[in-house]
């Protein structure tokens, strides 16, 4: 018997413990042996649940039970969740998490903990719910330099920009009928900001490059200036408007944004719609390749957890991911990476073209109908920091959105 | 050091070496060694290129070698290869092969002898080239019952049908163009028959189901009878046509079929074009998930070898993967399926309506502009044993096509 115990019993904990009984003689053919939730943590009393009869309220009946071999975490945000994953992993129990704050922040440590105890640290859950990537990432494309990685990861602000673009919607309304329907929260910051995004590319980065990125590194623009006039613009052009978080490799180096961008039909994240989250990733031999799926939600992301605890309990005294160093990765700077630009501004087109292209170099005008007193263009390729200077020059601009290639 | 013989230098083979070659250091760090080729078994001869004194033409220099620890082969087709690994295997070398055909037809029995002598059978190129699935669906989705999985597996009819459906091209002429681009072979039959995408699907469903699935065994349709007008009604119906082949879970058995379907906007499918590939799973627990790339080609597939052998290469003397037992299973037979029928026939909707609708129930009537003397019709669900029966009865019946919900 494989004993495990899951810290939190909140919507991915409840989720954990359904998976596992739903799906017991499955997943017990596939470890070649029984599994079994020994404790589930929680502060709380779950009188008439089934649960109750394993809920521990004190960590340390969990962490001295030999017995135990696994731990779940599954409790959210760095503390407690940070002291039981290190204590469980120093006592020789694997662990799953499906928590991201943590692993972007102390990854590297956990995992050379588990390397050293020969056990394993997993967190296929924390990028992408359900769909498989950090798997994919560590034993699939193996083959490959990976040379980009660019993600929706956030199913939050997916659902909300596709109402935006699907019923011309304006953010407010969205975001309230978002927080109606339990997809954002009510302090939706960590979402809408684009936080959440940015720790699972920081995730993602530190895994295509082996080193340490930490999340505060990197840029972060979320959607709320996104409006319904900006999404008048990209149909007008053909394109939609998506928060990617994205990866870039040159030579030694990445750099990471997570920002809106506007991205044509050919793209392959441009269908990409509502809670569905999807990671694009460019290798240098693969070529392109794309994994999509439910992207949170309480089955899709215990599925990954239990998957993960399922190649843990047939991995008990084995370290089977590499994953990535301590050692620190410094990313490029902003300023140095190149893009078109779409820019909408205030004023007349025809009477500011020449103005404009004198600094820019040549543009291409959109306008939209309905949209009076200002006009959009798209500049060429050009470095962000070039176009930080330029756009100085001209204070009627409204609003400056980066075209993903 | 890790020695590895790659039999065949066709397309993938001098990929294979290629990939190698190309991503050296990436993929020595990976394995924790030098990986190096030491062998390539080819009939021919290759004068100026490198490989050339690596080249032997008799596989007994190979098999005997014990210093080979890896064999990689990529000949295509059942004979010499079914030989050739099976006596790889027996001298305890781990094979890597991108062969559907040998995989569908001698999987089970391949996969028993690696596992008895603690080595590895892998074969992630056999099924969508690059795209991660087979380990994916092994070592990543262990958490879920497997419902389904429907796949566009052939990249060059999915090349003909998306060109059919946006330029409104006919059959033979995106034949002759695929030809022409070598995406298509002189004698088309494997891909536009189906029996590529059929010996994939086979494959597919011996790992959701754990046993053998015989190809043979699976109704197979190919692209042949695809219209220009079929392309016409399914525009007018918001859908398009795709060959897919798919597998799915009734209780403890499978259906599975290849044939054209007709598919909705909104099903993840419906934007792969090209000859792009992309299959679809949906999990009991994970809900659904699709994984997208390139199908075909010399690098992708390589990448895909490549991954398989660095995964060998780190365990040489273990078995990792479960896949399926020599068992078979019988699928379930394709008349008790039901779905909902497409059907074009000759005749009038007005005057025929309700002759239709006393046999197959409610019916939707779709005209095309422009199509005179016919017009098609939906179904509501019902059997293919009843749908047989019944069409039957109305030998104006053109053509029918599966719709995809």
């Amino acid at each position: 018997m494989v004993n495990i115990a899951v810290l939190g019993y909140g919507t991915v904990g409840s989720g954990v413990v359904e998976v596992i009984h739903t799906n017991h003689e499955r997943i017990n053919q596939r470890i070649g042996d029984e599994l079994n939730v020994k404790y589930v943590l929680d502060l709380r009393d779950f009188p008439g649940d089934p649960i109750q009869e394993k809920l521990v309220h004190d960590f340390n009946v969990i962490v001295e039970d030999p017995d135990v071999q696994i731990v779940v975490e599954v409790m959210g945000g760095i503390e407690p969740a940070y002291t039981f994953v290190k204590r469980s992993l120093q006592a020789g129990k694997s662990v799953a998490t499906s928590n991201k704050a943590l692993v972007a922040k102390h990854g590297a440590e956990l995992l050379s903990i588990a390397r050293d105890k020969n056990i394993n640290f997993l967190f296929e859950a924390s990028v992408g719910g359900g769909i498989p990537i950090i798997r994919p990432l560590n034993s699939s494309l193996t083959a490959d330099e990976i040379e980009e990685i660019t993600g929706i990861l956030n199913g939050t602000t997916n659902y909300m920009l596709s109402k935006m673009f699907y019923e011309g919607a304006d953010y407010a309304e969205v975001l309230k009928e978002a927080q109606d329907k339990g997809y954002a929260e009510r302090n939706p910051e960590a979402d809408v900001e684009g936080y959440d995004a940015c720790r699972k590319i920081a995730i993602l980065s530190s895994l295509i490059s082996g080193q340490q990125v930490d999340f505060e590194d990197i840029y972060t623009e979320g959607i709320t200036n996104i409006t319904k006039e900006d999404m008048m613009y990209a149909k007008e052009m053909g394109m939609t408007i998506k928060l990617l978080a994205s990866s870039k490799r040159d030579n030694d180096h990445l750099h990471a944004i997570v920002a809106p961008a506007l991205l044509h039909k050919e793209h392959p994240l441009y269908n990409v719609n509502d809670v569905f989250n999807a990671i694009f990733v460019h290798g240098n031999v693969l070529g392109d390749a794309m994994f999509y799926g439910s992207g949170a939600g309480k089955l899709p992301t215990a599925s990954a957890v239990v998957a993960d605890v399922v190649d843990e309990a047939k991995h008990l005294n084995r370290n089977i991911m590499t994953m990535w160093k301590n050692e620190k990765l410094e990313l490029l700077p902003l300023d140095n990476t190149s893009k078109k630009f779409f820019v909408r501004i205030k004023g007349d087109a025809e009477a500011m073209k020449a103005h404009l292209e004198s600094s820019f170099g040549p543009i291409s005008i959109v306008k939209v109908d309905g949209l009076n007193g200002e006009f959009g263009f798209v500049t060429e390729e050009m470095t962000e920091g070039s176009y930080k200077e330029k756009s100085a020059e001209f204070p009627g601009i409204i609003h400056m959105i980066r075209i993903e290639e």
